[in-house]
């Protein structure tokens, strides 16, 4: 599985988050508490929008484990965004190999995935076959967490990412299970077109991959004295996490199981996540 | 494009072919003389069969520019084969990555390819469609040439594969053409089961790349008196290579347009290639 | 050998140089036309100062081409700098690895070479040992470019880089005529602190390789139609090139055999070089 | 730190204990029991001597995790030996690339280390001093565990292994201790020139790493059933291992603390190991 942050709030630099906190996700690479491993070193990547404005983000991915890469920690160390998603791999069978790494990018919008599509090798063709014609060519990896995002991507995602990423979790239960794949989905995905950030838990038997979130800025501060930053966020900022950066693992407020949340400008959402069948 | 050589005789050290002669495929890598790029510098691989004469083939692939690895370097001067096939791979606009170095492998058969799919993101959906859905989960990287491999096993490589690659060739044509692709396919390939060793040049526009093969092994150790281990091989030795690997260009037999030939115990054979329409 | 650029002058994209001209510095890694080799495939870098006036700067460095490196791409179309340096590295012998790409940093330095320590291994020893013990540490790779670096460091970069660069070479010249070597250096070399630009023309043989400066903006700009950014730079704007951008090779000026020059606030200078012996 | 093996006895493919045992050493690059840390992922390296009798070792060493390298794993299936190293990596400081992955190779020697030299970067230049001047170009890497190689060899390994490996060890020490480092060395450590074996295991604070030996086939036989070649292994066949390769603990042998032994035709060899200062 992997592991997974998103932050969206006053620019700060990507190392106040990537390595400055105790169980920073550079640390969950090599020492992850909550994973189904304590090791993800499958590769790892970022995405950011720009201080500037500009609508398509950047994303720097690399096929090594995290905590050894020196070009991750110079880039954590210079670039400033008022959006990430960062991502550390750990691959459940697919190779380790830079179209791979998270996060994937399709014109303004990124997506990051921890989880699995069980018996992938077995349902990939149907499932690829439904991806759009005009999309298709832009799949360049191999991994089940992309195809996830192309299937969004063809149901809506730019439009309605709510239910675009319901129809995509319906639609691959109802392919896994017409193959006798029992539970055939488990996943926390992020996903963001530079102005609002979408957070999905969800898994078909009920038992999803740990998802937590900021509530406020002040028990981010609280939580994290170390990190200087913080200090001078806006109250807006928030951020989601795989696990928690630190040891007070009660200050922050899990995603409840089955639900997606919205971070936005004005009040954010957090509501019942419910697949809907093809 | 990209370059390769086969070689089918007694074992020998993959450096003899690898690093000895003046133009060896390692020198190619950096400075092809017949290729479109002078440069190869995308990855590489090797395939071989084991001298204990195990049925599957071992492969070694690599992501760098193969003029500077160490690995290859220890690996070709250690390792024995009495067939073989390597690859330089100068890329056509698909990743960099190790599942995109030839050669391919599925079960005992290895694939090389020097070529090209002219619009492949056009076409690659149609393409793999095509592959037998019980062969498509081993599709695991994102080039024409695997796909040209697995279209080919699902055209019958195992059985005929002089017909199951003018099939794939025939379908491929039939698939561009229907696309408004004039050329559709440009291609020199070698394929082997680890008893015979196939080459093929054609092209749609019927300017395909170069191709040669040794006629015998007199005419080699001519060729190459800095290969001691030339001395040492028997009559049926046999190498077919992009360009020859020294400057007596004439001393190499060249392979006709649109042929394609068996190196195998008993006659070789040379023969016309027509494309088999679907 | 290699090729490199500096820039010095309004902040600009980094891919305005590195990829958008005709003969751009990445294109130069596949196709140099002045180099020793056509090909710069062996690793690559780019080192900037931020926007923000932070005083240490950044530094990406890769191991494997520039020409298809897809983070070098992300990061040249996101990272704007009002002074940086990029390199593309074709080995004369030392691994291709992280700590032999250039540009080397040391605090606020960065430093690029293209050229070469004749017979190294045999002067190597002698050479590291004149390295300060307090910044011997710091020598991370194995190339004779780093070991300049140090060199220049210790005998007084931080205070008096023309000087101090001056005895760098005369050190290495001294020490490899002890040994027999007729023509112990050759070299371009930049190096900065932030502030001010040096660059380096020499060898011992009176044969260095080629450097080029633009003389003003005007000239950049009518050489460069297609770099729109050009149109927006300040006056002071410089730029020095192992080899022009363009085909009007004619419309930069050449740094004359022997030289240095140093780019900053106020005029200009570009003055001989000459060795300071020990 | 690190984990490795050392194997002498009938050819065996490499991954009969690269891979099948339970607690295989790759399996150990991700779920080490008796490490310091469980994830040895900073890059991998197996050197061994061919079955023909030739006298240079091969080494192939890669920079990523054993767990995911295909190379690696096409390799060990496909390569017999009577006597190889193995190690994976978890770096104590210095760069993750190949010249720092072991084995390291000097002439017909190899050499594995698991451990560190403390406080390395305050006392790496008095020791690559000491280094003979006619080894000290061989140097390739930055690792503690190649100069300690260099330093042995320049202390006599190639005429007498055990005194040297005293006399490296007591310069470390007596090095370290002018310089206030309380307990400069913690080691484990194998070599080979391709006849015998010697493996170490010393800390300076007498609290050294795990090192575990077989002491004959039966026994490991029975530790492995699962590992079908050991049934076919002569009597001769050893074993030495940073960590058992199953559950059986007990059955395997532990080194003594500070002890070296030898494993050779005729008795083996186990006896005290005292440095010996300079």
């Amino acid at each position: 599985m992997c592991r997974w942050l998103a932050y969206s709030g006053s620019p700060l630099l990507l190392e106040e988050f990537l390595y400055k906190p105790q169980f920073s996700l550079v640390n969950q690479s090599l020492h992850s508490r909550l994973g189904v491993e304590p090791t993800n070193g499958d590769g790892f990547g970022v995405g950011w929008y720009g201080v500037d404005g500009s609508i398509t983000p950047a994303t720097f991915r690399g096929v090594g484990p995290a905590w050894g890469d020196q070009n991750l920690r110079e880039i954590a160390a210079h670039i400033s965004s008022p959006l990430f998603l960062a991502h550390i791999r750990a691959s459940t069978g697919t190779p380790v190999q830079h179209t791979n790494s998270h996060p994937f990018r399709h014109d303004r919008w990124l997506w990051v995935h921890n989880g699995a599509i069980r018996d992938f090798p077995l349902l990939k063709r149907e499932l690829v076959l439904a991806v759009e014609p005009d999309l298709y060519p832009f799949i360049a990896g191999s991994t089940d967490s992309e195809v996830m995002f192309y299937l969004a991507l063809t149901f809506g995602l730019r439009e309605d990412p709510v239910v675009a990423v319901q129809r995509m979790v319906g639609f691959v239960e109802a392919t896994g299970r017409r193959q006798g794949v029992q539970y055939p989905i488990q996943m926390s995905v992020a996903t963001t077109d530079g102005e609002r950030l979408w957070a999905f838990r969800y898994s078909s038997e009920g038992n999803s991959r740990s998802l937590f979130f900021s509530t406020d800025v002040t028990a981010l501060r609280q939580l994290h004295p170390e990190v200087e930053a913080l200090h001078h966020l806006s109250d807006e900022a928030r951020l989601i996490v795989s696990e928690p950066l630190g040891e007070l693992v009660g200050a922050w407020q899990p995603v409840p199981e089955s639900t997606y949340g919205i971070v936005q400008k004005g009040p954010d959402v957090l509501a019942p996540f419910r697949p809907i069948e093809p």
